[in-house]
């Protein structure tokens, strides 16, 4: 049998999917808070290119020939494998795929949005990108695209994963990005924040503070997201497209969709073409969202305005959050430590399209390990709450006899958090909170 | 255009190739140093498969349907890339290609050799296999193939390799795989070499002796080698064949094909079924071998009858060697610290077939960074060998104006390497030796 579906370098999608086009009911705006204009900070911070496509209601959106060809310069389409072993281990009747970005050369989804944005970027006459980053995928990522599209690029890593993952430093400099552990004493809002505790270990919130800080004081500089945001999220529909395609050549119905959620875009990406077909009434998929049980902000948080970051410098948006004054404890999914979650996954998840459920540190790790001794490939720790998740549900079919299809978005490969693993082994690692 | 040829699962050769049977002349056979009966051991050290493969003559032997089918579920074929951003970048007519052995699940071509290795073991009803890792990436690739096939597995690893890089413990760990630091306390040898030097970084023939001295005491426990043997060269040609089919597909006749040469596996198993066709008489390709400047063995070794290992366990091989007490310079390419080379490859070289060329270790990082820079993927320091010649030789066409055709096998990438890289950065690695 063929383990594995690959699609040639031209089958990459020529547009991007808007979910705006398709929502259940009508988005809340952002808006600034009282007395404050985010708004007008958020225009001068970001690529116009970036804030057409936040608020664009047109459901495709082409994608730029230029952009298209570092897609499968850099490889995609990203292959879809068949966990046959996995399935067998498990003594299940359910066939599980699993989509792998962890093949993009960073080693995560992350890529797919990193280069449009420094391709508009690039575009609009924009020298220099910012950016945070939590467990480091995206501002490797960013780092990739800013050198292949010849733009300096400055990160914010968030201080626990910058002292957890040193290589995650060195992979950002062989890209040419310059790194800073956040808070920094770079910005003012850094320092404030180190005045305030000179061991603060950092939070994706205090990062995202940091970079648009810097687009907000120079012209030539223009501040980059890699999740949460609509434009982002679209970015990301390359995913999904190419694995509507690679499901179709493998004659299948996914019964469950499955990604972890940080700030939502692995999971958007993958999910928003096929919860189009949910929102269409021609499909009844189940879509589920995997989070930490240490940031459980789909399963907890509450459905209500709040900044996107921790100092109020972007506007209120409506979602779920768990305050934007939320510090999550430092676990290894360091990209799943976000107070917030994408407004239009809020929205999905809020009227009933999206199953959230929470999982536990040690029994992400330990369906990780479950996974690798299979399948090969080492998951990271984000990667690990989606497969946790899967297992469970083809567990649920060995019980019940049913023969889903399930589909898991492997987001990325865990080479750079092999030390979360090394935790795991050496019984040091909580299984909670 | 078409930037990577995939193959399906079903396009796995269903055979290998053996050198042996097109040698343009007769293989010095290994003998038994005077007093001393070596080759016995080996006969006891090794599965019977390994050692019918290792002096088997005919030309191709059948891969096993069960050692295809985890070939194919862990991901074979590996896709063939076209470096067209490095090509631009150089402004060389010359076009480059890179078969990618670095998107197996450990990350290298090690995996090759390693399943037929656990499976023909076992079929032998071995209980526990022994091995040797210097750079790591042989122990990673033995740990996951003892997970796939059920069996215990223990690794000595070059002690120098093993305190660089922990993340390397880690992941063999994670595949069920048991490190020691070598030389350990674990074996007779190993105390001996303590004993004499406490602080001994440890080489690979000491990592050898250890294990073999596990084997030959226990008889449920055999010992395996990455490297060197023809037995392990004939399972690394999967990738020589795929990469023939892909090159038709590419409609190319390669000008120039190099490999990275330690103790020579990458390189037999991309270039041995290319290597046949000039031996056949009907190709002018062009093969080099890259070896560090610190551990020069084809371009400044003697070819003579030398150990395999450090403490004379192996029967006498007749190879290109530095000796069999060389020590390399502890440079972060491990896989390449050697004193000898398969001795096939000895013969080829030694008759004219082969082009061994040295290259500095800052060298070869800097094109390592050039290449991550234009194509994304970070290469192993192994591997960055093989790219500075690609880059030597299509600068050269660009001086010559020749459209060469360059293909380069890219063997493993560098995610767990990235203190090398730091290395480079913080401008402490020295040039040479």
């Amino acid at each position: 049998m063929n383990y594995k579906i690959e699609l040639s370098s031209e089958e990459v999608p020529k547009k991007w999917y808007n979910i705006n086009a398709d929502l259940p009911c009508e988005l809340p705006m952002p808006k600034n808070s009282e007395g404050r204009n985010q708004i007008e900070d958020l225009q001068k911070a970001f690529t116009k290119a970036a804030l057409d496509q936040e608020f664009a209601t047109e459901r495709y959106i082409k994608i730029p020939q230029k952009v298209r060809e570092l897609y499968m310069q850099m490889g995609r389409p990203t292959p879809l494998f068949r966990a046959k072993r996995l399935e067998e281990k498990l003594n299940t009747p359910a066939k599980i795929y699993y989509k792998r970005e962890d093949t993009s050369p960073t080693g995560s989804h992350k890529l797919n949005s990193a280069i449009p944005q420094a391709y508009f970027a690039k575009k609009e006459g924009v020298e220099r990108l910012t950016t945070e980053t939590g467990a480091g995928q995206w501002g490797t990522a960013l780092s990739l695209a800013c050198s292949l599209l010849d733009l300096d690029c400055t990160v914010y890593m968030v201080k626990v994963s910058f002292n957890q993952k040193p290589d995650r430093k060195n992979i950002m400099n062989i890209y040419g990005g310059e790194v800073f552990a956040s808070p920094s004493e770079n910005t003012e809002f850094g320092r404030k924040v180190l005045a305030e505790n000179p061991d603060h270990v950092g939070s994706l919130g205090i990062a995202i503070s940091e970079a648009m800080e810097e687009a907000l004081n120079n012209d030539n500089v223009k501040y980059t997201l890699g999740s949460v945001l609509n434009h982002v999220m679209l970015h990301q529909t390359v995913i999904g497209q190419e694995l509507k395609t690679q499901l179709e050549i493998a004659n299948e119905e996914p019964d469950t969709m499955i990604a972890c959620v940080g700030g939502g875009s692995n999971f958007a990406g993958a999910l928003y073409p096929f919860i189009k077909d949910k929102l269409d009434g021609n499909s009844d998929t189940k879509f589920i969202a995997v989070e930490p049980s240490a940031c459980p902000t789909l399963t907890e948080g509450k459905y209500e305005y709040d900044f996107g970051d921790s100092n109020g410098f972007t506007p209120l948006l409506k979602m779920y959050t768990l305050g934007h004054d939320f510090v999550a404890p430092s676990v290894h999914a360091g990209g799943l430590r976000y107070h917030g979650m994408c407004p239009q996954i809020s929205l999905l998840a809020h009227e009933g399209y999206i199953n959230p459920v929470t999982a536990h540190q040690r029994d992400v790790f330990n369906a990780g390990i479950q996974f690798a001794k299979c399948e090969g490939i080492v998951p990271a720790p984000e990667t690990t709450h989606a497969i946790k998740a899967g297992i469970d549900e083809a567990i649920k079919c060995r019980q019940t006899g049913e023969e889903k299809t399930i589909v898991i978005n492997f987001s990325g490969h865990g080479m750079l958090d092999l030390k979360g693993y090394a935790n795991y082994f050496s019984g040091e690692m909580p299984n909670s909170k």
